[in-house]
C-alpha cells in the first residue's frame, strides 16, 4: 500500500518561550499531532519546524508531501514569503492542506483564501461543543452528532472567510458565540481543510475526536 | 412606486384551538407578521388562511403575489397537494417565498428542497442568539452582529437541509445546540428564505430584529 | 474486499418498442451500462427493469443497494409514486444515485432536486465535447481535459436545476449551445451525480470516457 | 437620489503603444466602458489610469468609490503592491469590483481569489455565444437567453478559479471550447464580478448586451 506522506509543520515558538505552559504537549504541538496520526499505518509522518532552514520546508520535502498540516499562531510573518508562496503553489498542484487553530491567519491560508480571516476571539474558560453538519462527509466519519472540547479559545462569528465550499462543523461556545469551525475550500487541484481546535495551553489536540477528525481529514485532503 | 404584493399565509389553527396560549399574538400569527410589514409603505399586504377556499390561495391571488410568507406547524398535510404544487410552480416562475419556523416541513418547502427537513428540536426554556454570518447580505441590513431571542423552540443540527445556497444566520441555543437558522435557496427563478423564529407560544415575532429580518427578506426575495 | 453493490435500473421500453433503432445496445441500455462496470471487480452488479414487480425495485433489493444507476426517458410517470419515494428515502439514508441522460426528469430526481429540470434540447446531428471543470474531482479521474462524443442529443442551458453543489463537466455542442452536464448534489447522507450522455439511438454509452466517468462516479457516490 | 460612484481603471497601455489597432476604442477602453455607463444617470463616473500617481488610485479616490471596474492585460505587475492591497482591503470593506477580460490575472483579483487564474486561451477568429445560467440574477436582467459576440479572445476551461459563489454566464466558442465567463465571488463585505469580454482589438465593449451586463453588474456589486 502506498503511504500518504504527511508533513506536520509547527511554528514551535511557544514550546521554546513558554515551556512551563505547554504541559499538555510535552513533545510539542507537532508531537501531539504526530501522535494523532501514528495510530494509522497508512501515514508516513515528517516534522518540519519554522526555525529550520527554509522554515523547515525545503523544496525536496514539500515536493514529496501529500498533506501538509500547519500550526502557527504568534509568528505568521516570520515565515518567508517565498516559502508561503511555495506552499500555495503546491496546493494548486494538488497537495492537501490542513490548517489548525490560529493557522487561519497564516500566510499560506490568507494567500489561498483571499481574505484577512479576522474573527471574534477570547481566551477564557470557554467550553466548545462541535456539531457535525455533514455527517456523511469523509471528514466526519465515525463521529457522534456532536462532541465536547472542555477548554478552547473561542473563535466566533462573524469570521471573515470566503464562503466555505463545504461546511462540516459548527461550534457552540459556552460564552454565547458560534463559529464555522470545520471548513473545506478547493483551490486549484488542492483540498484545504480548516479546523479550529488546537490552542497551545489547552489540551484539545489530545481529544480523541479531534484526533479522529485530523486523521479523517488527512486521508481526505490527500485525495489519492 | 410599484408596491411589493406580499401574501401572508397562516395555518391559523393554534389561534382557534389554543387561544389561551396565544397571548403574544392577539391578532393571530398572521396579524403579527402583518404588523412587522406595515411600517414599510412599499408592501401591499394580504392575508390567506388555510381554512379558506383553496387553502386561502386561489390562483387569482397566488398569481398576483410577489412574496409569499408561510407559517404552518401542526397541519402541514391539510394543505392540498394541488395548492402546494401551485406554490412550488409560482416559486419556479419567480415568486419569493419566506418560510417561518416550522414551515421548513411544509409541503411546498419539502417539494422545493428535496429533503425531509428533519432536525433536532426541543420546546423548553431555551434562549437563542442569532449570529449574522453575512453582514453585507441585504437580508441582514441594519442588524447588529447578533441579537437575542429570549424564548424560542430549539431547532438544532444536524438539520437535514440541502446545502444552503447562502447561509445568513447561525443560532446559538442556551441548551448547547447550534442551528443554521437563516438560509437562502434558489429554485428556478425564485428566491427562498427560511428563518427559524416564530413559535406560536413565544413572542419572537414581536422582536424588533426578527421583524427587521422579515422586512428585509420580503424586499430581497421579491427580486424586483 | 467488500463489494460495491450497484443496481442498474432501466425503463427498458425502447428496447421493446423500437429494437430496430437500438443497434448500439444489443443487450439493452442496462446491458451497456453493466459492461461499463464489469471491468472493475469491485462492483457487484444487478439489473432492475421497470416492468418487473415493484418496478424492479422491491425493498429487499433497494435496501441492499449502495449505488443506483437510473436510465429513464419516455415513461417517467409509469414509475409508481411509492417506488419513487422509496428511492428518495434511500438516497437520504446514504445510497448513491447516478442519473443518466433524460433521467434528470425522472420522478426520483425531480423529488430530490425540487425543480422541474426543464432544459433546451434537440435530437439532431450534434456532436458534444465534454470539458472537465474539476480535474481533481474523483469523478474526473483519468480523463483528458475534454473528450468528444460524436453524436448526442443536445441538452442545453438554461437548465432549470438547483445550483449544483459541485459542477464537474460543462459540454459544448456543435449547434451552439452549452450545458452543465456533470453535476453533483447532496441530499441527506446521499450523493447524487447527474451525467448527460446516453441517448438511446446514439452510442455514447459505448464511449470509453463516458464509461470511465460512470465507473468513477459509482465509486464516488458509494461513499464507502 | 444618491449616485453610485464608479471608478473605471484602465492600464491604458495598448492605447499608447498600438493605437493603430485600437480602432474600436477611439476614446480608450476606459472611454468605451464609460459610454456603457453614461446612459444611466444613477452612475457618477470617474476615470483612473495606471500611469497617473498612485496608479491612478490615491486613497481619496478609492475611499470614495462604490464600484471599481478594472481593465488590465499586459502590465499587471506594473501596479504597485501597495495599490493592489489597498484595492483588496476596500473590497473587504464593501467596495464592489468588476474585473473585465484579462483582469482575472490582475494583482487584486489574484489576491482576492487565491488562485493563479490560469486558463486556456487563443486570439483568433473565434465567435463567442454567452449563455445565461441564472436568468433571475440582477446581473442578467433584460438579457435574452444567449447573445453573440462576433469576435473575442477565447478564454476556456479548465479555468483555475476557486468555485464561483454564483455562476451567471457560460460561453460557447466557435473553436470548440467552453468557459465560465460570468462569475460572482464574495470576499468580506464586497461583491466581485468577473466578466470575460473586452479584448483590446475586438469590439465587444461596444456590444449592447455586454454594456447591459456591465451596467447591471455595477448596480449589483454596489450593494446599496
Amino acid at each position: 500500500m502506498e503511504k500518504i506522506k504527511v508533513t506536520i509543520w509547527n511554528e514551535n515558538l511557544h514550546e521554546k518561550r513558554i515551556p512551563e505552559k505547554m504541559t499538555h504537549y510535552p513533545k510539542g504541538l507537532h508531537g501531539a499531532i504526530a501522535e494523532a496520526l501514528e495510530v494509522d499505518a497508512e501515514f508516513e509522518i515528517r516534522i518540519a519546524l519554522m526555525d529550520e532552514p527554509e522554515n523547515g520546508l525545503p523544496d525536496a520535502l514539500l515536493d514529496d508531501t501529500d498533506v501538509l498540516i500547519w500550526w502557527g499562531h504568534m509568528a505568521h510573518n516570520d515565515v518567508s514569503d517565498r516559502v508561503a508562496q511555495k506552499v500555495v503553489s503546491r496546493v494548486w498542484e494538488g497537495m492537501g492542506l490542513i490548517a489548525l487553530h490560529a493557522s487561519h491567519k497564516s500566510k499560506p491560508m490568507r494567500l489561498l483564501l483571499g481574505t484577512d480571516c479576522k474573527l471574534k476571539w477570547r481566551v477564557a474558560n470557554d467550553s466548545e461543543r462541535v456539531w457535525v453538519i455533514e455527517p456523511s462527509h469523509p471528514i466526519a466519519k465515525g463521529l457522534p452528532e456532536s462532541f465536547l472540547i472542555e477548554h478552547e479559545e473561542m473563535y466566533g462569528e462573524r469570521i471573515n472567510y470566503p464562503r466555505p465550499d463545504e461546511l462540516i462543523f459548527i461550534s457552540w461556545y459556552s460564552g454565547g458565540e458560534v463559529g464555522r469551525t470545520g471548513n473545506v475550500w478547493y483551490r486549484g487541484n488542492g483540498r484545504i481543510f480548516y479546523f479550529q481546535p488546537g490552542h497551545e495551553t489547552f489540551d484539545a489536540l489530545n481529544n480523541e475526536y479531534v484526533r479522529m477528525v485530523i486523521r479523517n481529514a488527512a486521508h481526505w485532503v490527500a485525495n489519492k
